[in-house]
């Protein structure tokens, strides 16, 4: 069989990789394919730079030339960015090639693009390593579960953030301690702003929604909080409630009173509390774990390494066998489809539960007055703890499922009120009721 | 566009789910599937009785009439069991159905057969549901880890079991109450004998084993034991190790000195201690999980309901899916291949770690005269705990990795020995050394 000649655009710690594995698993590929797979060759910036294992004969500066050469038949994107990928997919995709991209901030901001094209030149995009690396999760989302009906993504999407907040939790250390630790492990960059600020898990929470309810999502409309507010404070207080504070990516279709599509989704991105008994309360260090829950199928978790050079060259591979196998059946596979088209609703109206930790005056009548102002926003109290004297009095709260918009006006209210020294925390919390 | 017609063989827990899901999804369904899916018939043995949802009209009880009609595109194959299954399956692919089949039992016993059927007919032959139920686990097999090298699958796949032995750590009880609220609760049927004997959990190993490892495995080459011999003095005895006992199913390519492959492949089913930071440990009530081990992807784990009806039909429903887009492709799916032939060795040469408790006489050298045992048959002691006096004596050792051959040979001479009193517990350990 001729073989399917394969061009990399991009070669750095995920490209290196994709090379090894084609070379080492090259036997193992062909039996699969049904044909050999030869590079055809690889875009880089930097020639001159020495890639381990890499053939210097196949590398060139000029992209655009190799995208569309009519001698490569697959595309594989591992640059990352918005520009050149963008136009550098399109390209390839317009001369008649099967694209596989890991670029989850391209598919968050423009995937729309990117997937109008997929289908005017009947090409093949695939992007399974653009969410938690290897950790096959698209496809089950857009295959195994396509005749279920999906209500929840709930998942930990970011290593970075997530080995900090474990730090956190275990040691007790503050934010700062803790991403200065995840620095020098090499677990955060330099600039840790995509990761800690919730930019990273924004993008990937966009691609989950769109895939999980048909519905187009970009990264603009997921409702976004970082971690880098988070005290050791508030993962004590997490503790004191046997509880454990992630940063999670949750889409959810919000019910509404007649047909089962919703009423819209919401798609959002912040630390919350879940308790130490939901299976992503045990997700340490800086894996990954994504929960969904069909109505059908009940709640399925998948956990993995959800970064790497070698995982997500991985997750490359079994995409680069499904698009070989298309292209020799003369078929492509499934184009994502946005026919729900429901709206993205406001974090307001999203409804949430609220942790509350006040530091209040050791006064009569606190907590009365506390009380008032949650009924007064209609939020209703779930548990109430009063702990310390004197100057160390606090208040913890717990309410029930409330609208944000409401229980944020309620914290908004308490700080003011006389008999409330401090709002010492605030976290969502999650998992179920 | 023309409706692809669906032919269900058998209506019972998952049947009336799938008719169900059919009915509800019927929109989502055909604009995933780009034409919409209709039901044929529905082969049952009991026409009479009341299903609700189910239109009579549908129903017969020629299986064989319908799974050859003209205008059936796909079969559905829920009745489980060897026969009728088999012949209706092969009836339908010789005249060019496609066929998708919940059936564990018949692909570990017969799967050749089935695969040869859709390799010569050209069909499709899907079997998600018949493994862990809603949790898409062959398909990451079969297609996203198809570039990658799987080392070694372990995982729980029987609810039932998963169930009693949960009961047994949690309220320290004996293994026949534990069957006993199982079979009250609905978790184990009347006759639990393949479920408690690990036949279904072997079942679903030879299925795993053959999608891991690309090499033909069936339920007799896999060595089986259950947990009806499991007492609460080996649960016990995990809980002093920090460990719980879970009945694992084990796929493992056995490496050699020289070439990737390794020198064969093990294939077990057996109740193992495992440690309780394991991410399988933490595996409750009738859950199922599974982990994958592969080269690059490195540790992934897949979590859900291993069965029901619903699970087991939303599992179907995305075999549905794809098998109707094939259809209209005119294309069929990837063929199970197994390229691999790597032999299945016995358990003898499998290496697995024992946990050992002996009641012994407290005298001066037992320890010694133990220690020698192990030594004479060259296996590894990794701790050894002695406790308790007199009639109370107890030695615990938990071994290295050694031979299954040297360690089984190792038990029978210790309980041979005259200052053993008796070999109170031995259980195998799993979970990284």
């Amino acid at each position: 069989m001729k073989p399917l000649r394969v061009a990399l655009l991009g070669c750095g710690v995920v490209g290196i990789e994709v090379v090894r594995l084609l070379r080492e698993q090259a036997a193992d590929l062909a039996a699969r394919v049904g044909a050999p797979l030869e590079l055809a060759g690889i875009a880089v910036r930097r020639p001159d730079r020495v890639r381990e294992g890499v053939d210097p004969a196949l590398l060139t500066t000029d992209a655009e030339a190799l995208v569309t050469r009519p001698d490569v038949d697959i595309v594989i994107e591992v640059i990352g960015g918005i520009e050149p990928a963008r136009s550098l997919l399109l390209a390839a995709m317009k001369t008649g090639k099967s694209v596989i991209t890991a670029n989850k901030a391209l598919l968050a901001e423009d995937g729309a693009t990117l997937f109008a094209a997929a289908r005017e030149y009947n090409a093949d995009l695939y992007y399974e390593a653009s969410v938690a690396g290897a950790i096959p999760l698209l496809r089950p989302l857009r295959e195994s579960l396509v005749g279920d009906h999906v209500q929840r993504v709930l998942g930990i999407v970011n290593g970075t953030t997530n080995y900090i907040l474990d730090q956190m939790d275990t040691h007790g250390a503050g934010f700062t301690e803790a991403l200065e630790e995840a620095q020098a492990l090499g677990y955060a960059e330099a600039d840790p702003t995509a990761d800690v600020e919730g930019f990273d898990a924004a993008a990937k929470a966009a691609i989950l929604a769109q895939l999980a309810f048909h519905t187009p999502v970009t990264a603009a409309d997921v409702h976004r909080e970082g971690i880098t507010e988070v005290t050791a404070a508030d993962v004590a207080g997490a503790k004191e409630m046997d509880s454990v504070v992630k940063l999670l990516a949750i889409c959810e279709r919000i019910p509404s009173a007649g047909g089962r599509n919703g009423r819209g989704v919401s798609v959002r991105v912040y630390p919350a509390m879940i308790p130490r008994t939901h299976p992503l309360a045990s997700v340490r260090e800086a894996y990954n774990a994504v929960f969904v829950e069909a109505e059908s199928a009940g709640s399925l978790m998948f956990y993995g390494a959800g970064a790497g050079g070698a995982p997500t060259a991985s997750a490359i591979m079994g995409d680069l066998v499904a698009v070989a196998r298309n292209l020799i059946a003369g078929t492509p596979g499934p184009v994502e489809v946005t026919y729900a088209s429901l709206p993205v609703l406001p974090m307001g109206e999203t409804t949430t539960r609220y942790y509350i930790e006040l530091d209040v005056a050791d006064e009569a009548g606190v907590l009365a007055t506390v009380a008032e102002e949650f009924a007064r926003n209609d939020v209703s109290i779930k548990a109430v703890r009063q702990e310390g004297l004197g100057a160390e009095a606090k208040l913890v709260v717990v309410t029930h499922r409330a609208p944000d918009a409401a229980l944020s006006a309620t914290v908004e209210t308490l700080g003011r009120l006389p008999s409330v020294r401090e709002v010492a925390s605030v976290m969502r919390v999650e998992g179920d009721e």
